[in-house]
């Protein structure tokens, strides 16, 4: 199989009009889709300022790890259909694994009902991840973390947010771009799987704020700014598993955790900011100036509490074992508020690692166990799914678990 | 009252780190919020592509449309509680503008819970809108035209989605900016009016395309290129209500339109062409090779037929009668499939009109009689709004409708 993205190339550098085919439209209905393409005077490449940004497919690891969180991301989870067994998972990988190879590269699907929309691709990443059901009927021993998580005490989960066979995770600077990507994945895996939940998140806009600031939730909090980071060897360390059919995949954890808006506003600043022990205008800890500056848990107030509290988020999520660590990546949600209500409002919170029993699930449980910051959120869904390794070109993710 | 703009102004600078206020921030627990701000290293300005970006608030029209559409819109739409009269109005009126024309300027609103959220405005606008039963309360005489529109044989209209007393359309090229503005004016609103129906819509997102590319809507069809557009004499005269109490307003049919594209994925290009009487390409006419190219309705092909067929969505929505136009401005939305399908998408298609009854509902009609897209695009959710005039700084937008 040719390497897609080359052919991409071309075929894009076509559709956005390269070469100009300015035959008379009329005459050419029911001509071949694409070569009868009338270009629009050659764009200013400057003008364009992200819509072409490609994140490369393939690789060891999927791709969309390793870049900074785009501003829109759609995580779509399903269910198998009975009647799919191992072929079937492997025609559907096959199918999901050639369509993403070429939306992430601005081409449109191989049976894209809408290529037009394609042409943008604005970083888009797809991530495939696979639940314990679908490991299972591949023939593989499922991995023990492969499984919902224990329940803790703060849970109020609902099914409509929980669970899954296949995970989506469709990613992007541009709505319509993720639009057009979810449905034809969805498409693409229709006769194998069914969709079981959607969840649609944001961060701020590609180019609203100077790249790498930080982002921030619907509390107003920083949120994002300890978190081992993409092209670090502590990252590699924590997240990549290194052996057996997931070597160079991983493990998310997806929490949907509600956001009272409401009952957050009626506490103070410093409530707010005790809270989580770091301060609302630049989310520096409450021992020092910077966001980047390393909190002093030793330091008291002059009446001799601590500083950053004990029941602070902070605090409670960070322990002394330095293997209890994962990387987070946030996306806000905010959806139509229910009656009487002004706001609906929460976080898709995702944690990568290598093993979630080992490293999510100790600070899930200082979590649920004590953080002020309960108070005010309550995770209502959960799902945990294996990420499967990237491939190479003529490949598709998941041939290691169908091997 | 001061120009909230100008104060805006240097409220940001203080909070964007204009002037370094470094005081250790565990000392300065307590102190007011914004007068401890700690300050970030200064940005790049050149950095921020388009997060600063301002859409003055105040003037003779409300300021959204005259203003290529943002990359995000929500539109909610409120009921009035039953407790709220003439004066009840008026004070929500001055919320409303008031922290409208703030967040609007990147500056906090009035009591805003998440300050740090409000500094990047990207092209924000609040337009506010009423309905027939606010008009009433008021005291007012309530146009003709401000009532349900008349019913059309395509017409699925569901409650939840149509009618509504006070329209808040919060638009901007930021996601994060929409939900923050949009829970400020829910907070202001909230004594006085209920969340009726909330409807979230999208574009490209801004610098993914260069300026000037018409949208695109989810069938793939460049949208909008027949348009009469802001600051031409035309879109005035078609636009703006001149006399009582209503000049310098408008109103704003929103019309909520389901687009099976399961459906639309079966046609054929040259069939879905044929049912617009443009390309997908380009947008260009089936008789031309540019999208603005004149359309040529009596050229016919080789066997006699009309080239831009009789039923098409063009040659429908054109009537003979040039007052019988308004402008379009159509954001797509995308929400999780239900039980079975892989989408459930459409557009929020929202006309701008002085008087929807001579120059909107002819159109719809004529559609409704023959529209070969009606086989693809269902109508569900209807509402007509009184675009409230401008105002400007001191004022609010509403006062002539309670003068
Ligand atoms: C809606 C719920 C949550 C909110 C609003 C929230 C907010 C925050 C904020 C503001 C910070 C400080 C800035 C930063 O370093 O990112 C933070 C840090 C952190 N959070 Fe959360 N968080 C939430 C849920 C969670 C959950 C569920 C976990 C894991 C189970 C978690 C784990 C962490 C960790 C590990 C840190 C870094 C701690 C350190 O400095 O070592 N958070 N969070
Ligand atoms: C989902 C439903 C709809 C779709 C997909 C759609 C699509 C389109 C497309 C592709 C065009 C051609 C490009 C352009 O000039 O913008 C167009 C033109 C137009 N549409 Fe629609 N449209 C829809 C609904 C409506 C409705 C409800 C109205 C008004 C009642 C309307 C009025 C117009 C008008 C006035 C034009 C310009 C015609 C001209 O060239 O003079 N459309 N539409």
């Amino acid at each position: 199989m040719p390497d897609p993205a080359s052919r991409g190339l071309s075929r894009r550098q076509l559709l956005l009009g390269g070469a100009a085919a300015g035959a008379g439209a009329a005459a050419a209905i029911g001509a071949d889709a694409v070569a009868r393409v009338v270009a629009a005077p050659a764009a200013t490449p400057a003008e364009v300022l992200h819509g072409d940004a490609v994140v490369p497919f393939h690789g060891r690891h999927q791709a969309a790890l390793a870049v900074t969180p785009q501003a829109h991301a759609t995580l779509v989870a399903l269910d198998l259909l009975d009647a799919t067994d191992a072929d079937g998972l492997r025609r559907m990988l096959r199918i999901l694994s050639d369509d993403a190879a070429r939306l992430t590269s601005g081409e449109a699907a191989l049976a894209d009902s809408e290529p037009e929309l394609a042409l943008v691709p604005a970083r888009l990443t797809v991530t495939i991840g696979v639940g314990p059901r679908l490991v299972a009927r591949a023939g593989k021993e499922v991995p023990a973390w492969l499984a919902p998580l224990p329940a803790f005490a703060i849970d109020r989960l609902e099914d409509a947010w929980s669970g899954g066979d296949l995970l989506l995770e469709v990613a992007a600077d541009d709505p319509l771009t993720i639009a057009h990507a979810q449905r034809m994945l969805l498409k693409g895996s229709r006769s194998f799987a069914a969709v079981r939940w959607v969840q649609s998140g944001f961060r701020r806009s590609r180019g609203a704020e100077r790249q790498g600031t930080t982002m921030r939730n619907l509390f107003g909090q920083v949120d994002g700014t300890v978190n081992p980071q993409p092209g670090t060897a502590d990252f590699d360390r924590l997240v990549w598993i290194r052996e057996g059919w997931l070597a160079g995949g991983t493990s998310l954890v997806v929490r949907r955790i509600r956001m009272d808006l409401d009952r957050w506003d009626r506490l103070d600043r410093p409530g707010r900011e005790q809270s989580v022990g770091r301060t609302l205008a630049n989310g520096a800890p409450l021992t020092g100036s910077w966001e980047r500056d390393e909190p002093d848990f030793a330091a008291l107030t002059p009446i001799g509490f601590p500083v950053i509290p004990e029941f602070s988020h902070l605090r409670r999520a960070r322990s002394d074992d330095t293997s209890q660590r994962f990387h987070r990546r946030a996306f806000n949600y905010d959806e139509a508020p229910t009656a009487g209500s002004v706001s609906e409002s929460g976080m898709i919170f995702t944690a990568v690692q290598a093993d979630p029993l080992a490293q999510f699930v100790p600070i899930q449980q200082r979590l649920s166990d004590l953080d002020l910051l309960n108070e005010w959120t309550t995770p209502i869904g959960s799902a945990v799914f294996a990420i499967l390794p990237g491939c190479e070109p003529g490949g598709f993710v998941g041939e290691t678990l169908l091997a």
